[in-house]
């Protein structure tokens, strides 16, 4: 009886500590569609004040006793029980923050708050320079971030961690060791043959239509307009304050029609996946996502296995070329679907093909882990970047802002982050070789425009476990295996093969 | 030396509060912009957990200890002085918000975020009885708020503070006891005299083309876009989250002009004021308007003396016509401006002309002192709505959304608050007499379209002092007299004189 009273405490300290975060979410979503620049200073208080608030809170005293108290209490419940999980992870996330003292979360925040509209600003004028200093700042801070975690494998552990729950930089390394070489001599056998001519992507496509194409595109994979909305941003992304309010942002190329269309069908996965939660989890720790790439398995999913498929298009190109008439008519839908899975190597890694993606995501670990040990300074990245895509991809950037300039995550503080991405790929072709197996006729039903009984196993497999189980063990729970890169190389292969005739 | 410590760390405390507070705006302008219906039960519970968190920030004992060791210092320093005025103020909010229990405000403000949604519904479906719970639990919990500051002369006193320091009921109900038979006779007059025909404002205006002639104007004005941006909203507020943003609404009637145009200049006229602030301000109690009716002698001031002046449409008219050729092009100027100032009783308070608008702000605080007193029941209120339109305006709304239901404000919990706008009127009054003796030329400059001045001067004597003075002794201040409704009657007298031909 008193466990439990004590259990009734601990989730509306919890419940408080989520609405404080949901607000948090809405704070940047807002900095990213509609905040005026004049807003940017006042703005980097106002993350910093509520951080520190949250900071506080998640630390308490109060927190961590009631953590302790429920100990033996949870050691009774069923371990895969709500209860018993929820416990476990803000159990986690007390002995995580309780690491990390206020004054650096404060700062962090304040820092990373002016950082976002000097990293905009620096991409829209190609001008590192202005961008140096706070980056430089950035770097500095998360090596601090790391030091509250010693003693670690590696420094770059702690970043990584705050992303992917459980997951260890060696993990990774030894992940991306085994597919490198082979998604490079993917890349060489593609090169190889002849190519594809998308020219016709590239002409001027209406903002207005393609915006209303997405909208029926992701109705249809089953975004639920009552609890979202899609707004314009630099760079897109999804925002969920709750389980109620899932907002999805795109952005718009008015000459190469791909960009939003994928962009926004990557959003709502993530949008899908955190719409999907059990609403019993809504307002704890558990009623989000399990981890970053967990998050990126649901949308690399929905952009690339399915929106990139040519079952696809099967249902959508003649709608889409409805809503296009003048420029897609005379293309037949063999053609667009090869166009759209054109393998060549480019500098923006939202917009890079399937098979080169990764690529940019190892570029991006390298360089971070680099940048926390300490072995490159900031002011060095510009040109590492360089090299590093003329030794990744082939290629140089003409200038900073289709180089180091063009992500927004090291601006956000989000270091540690991207190699999620190419984590969730993998999740994602693990997922895809398992639902295919499991309903037959997926391939048929996606021609036929029905993606309910895909996001239905999906919210079921998925979705609705929230965070309750760590990134591994969730993705061990449903495929039996723990992440693994080999689904992903089949899948490239398989669809490479037929494309390219490799 | 240690006083200057102290100080350091009151504005670090109140710094803070105020970052939250902006952080509380953004809140309020997303729930009434952007945010998707579903999100509407999260919201209430997000916007419970910051009022919490800012009530326990503004009542800490460590605030209180401060501000009371501050005392003996302040009284050293220059009263007129910031800082004298800052710790002042502090110590009153403080004083105030510490009699009001932190239950009573984390409850109040789920309720209210409820209650938004809730009348938002009720009004498009014209359905009271969905919006009457909330009601009466809100005015339940105002009754109880006015219970936390016995003794008092007048139990509705402590809510009209709220928005309106240090004014009282009984100072209110003098000066409307004044105003009303006079305001009465004189709309008696009006309507002994010949009627205008407006009937070509009622017509389709272009959404668009309204869009952007009130940008225009507004820009013209002095609002400043870096600082701000316009959205639309059911119900038009104007929104600040610090001076570095302040962001204004407005809505559109696709068959009447007037109705978006001068609510975008009222909205205008808010944010001038806001953006007016003197920048030491910002991040304290200081840094934002005096009071509700300061606030609204600048919107009313912009909205009817600025925009609704023939001297304003000597320079404007054109343009607007360039806008609307096939509605405008054959109607003369003199016949524009007698129609926009046309005086007939209404429905509806925000379009609402000059001459009676304060008799619906009458009816408004009659029936919350009623409903604070105890001497109406919410659920006898649509009938004494109704009753006392008749009885003030002559007029029988058809339904309650033309009736009890039309203003947003009671669902935000804002009891106090209407009778600020007829004082706004007043003072608006007050301060357009004096400028128009300080500056000879101010009506050829309006002709021009040049507002430096006007606005200028507004800064100079209202905008830059903030919340520094209470706003019985800023009016007293810039006009050698407190609120006095004899210029208000004096300037609609003179008015409509001319229009009417009295």
């Amino acid at each position: 009886m008193h466990s439990e009273t004590n259990l009734s405490k601990l989730k509306a300290v919890l419940n408080e500590i989520n609405d404080l975060i949901a607000i948090l979410g809405l704070i940047q979503w807002d900095q990213e569609t509609y905040m005026p620049h004049g807003g940017s200073l006042g703005r980097s208080h106002q993350l910093s004040a509520i951080s520190k608030v949250i900071h506080l809170k998640v630390t308490s005293p109060e927190n961590g006793q009631l953590l302790e108290d429920l100990k033996p209490y949870a050691a009774t419940l069923d371990p895969d029980s709500d209860d018993a999980r929820l416990i476990k992870v803000a159990a986690r996330l007390y002995d995580q923050r309780t690491k990390v003292p206020v004054e650096w979360v404060s700062e962090f925040a304040r820092i990373t708050g002016e950082a976002y509209a000097v990293w905009e600003h620096a991409r829209a004028e190609s001008d590192f320079a202005s961008f140096q200093p706070y980056l430089k700042r950035i770097v500095e801070m998360r090596r601090e971030y790391a030091s509250f975690f010693e003693p670690y494998d590696h420094v770059y552990d702690p970043l990584l961690d705050e992303f992917e729950p459980g997951m260890k930089t060696a993990d990774v390394q030894e992940i991306f060791a085994w597919l490198r070489p082979r998604q490079v001599a993917l890349i060489q056998a593609i090169a190889g043959r002849p190519q594809v001519d998308d020219s016709f992507l590239h002409q001027a496509f209406d903002e207005k239509s393609q915006w209303n194409f997405g909208v029926e595109v992701i109705t249809r994979l089953g975004y639920d307009w009552n609890r979202g909305r899609q707004d314009k941003a630099v760079h897109p992304f999804t925002q969920p304050m709750g389980l109620g309010d899932v907002r999805i942002t795109t952005r718009f190329l008015p000459d190469y029609l791909p960009s939003a269309l994928f962009s926004t069908t990557h959003e709502s996965g993530h949008a899908l996946y955190e719409m999907g939660v059990d609403p019993n989890l809504d307002r704890t720790p558990l009623g989000r996502g399990a981890s970053m790439a967990v998050h990126e398995s649901q949308s690399r999913l929905y952009e690339n296995l399915v929106s990139r498929s040519y079952d696809f298009w099967v249902f959508f190109y003649p709608r889409l070329q409805e809503y296009f008439p003048s420029q897609l008519s005379t293309v037949p839908l063999k053609k667009f679907y090869a166009s759209i899975n054109k393998v060549a190597p480019s500098l923006i890694r939202v917009e890079a093909d399937e098979a080169t993606y990764n690529l940019h995501i190892m570029l991006r670990l390298e360089l971070e882990i680099a940048l926390i040990e300490g072995k490159l300074e900031v002011a060095d990245l510009p040109q590492a970047w360089n090299d590093g895509m003329r030794d990744y991809l082939g290629l140089t950037p003409p200038n900073d802002a289709q180089g180091v300039l063009q992500d927004v995550h090291w601006s956000h503080g989000y270091m540690g982050y991207f190699s999620t991405y190419a984590l969730g790929n993998l999740i994602g072709a693990q997922l895809w070789e398992l639902v295919n197996r499991e309903i037959p006729d997926l391939s048929k039903q996606i021609q036929r425009g029905e993606f309910a009984t895909l996001t239905g196993w999906m919210r079921e497999k998925v979705h609705r476990h929230g965070a309750k189980f760590e990134p591994q063990e969730l993705v061990q729970r449903i495929t039996g295996s723990k992440i693994d890169p080999a689904p992903y190389l089949r899948y490239l292969t398989e669809k490479y093969n037929r494309l390219y005739g490799l």
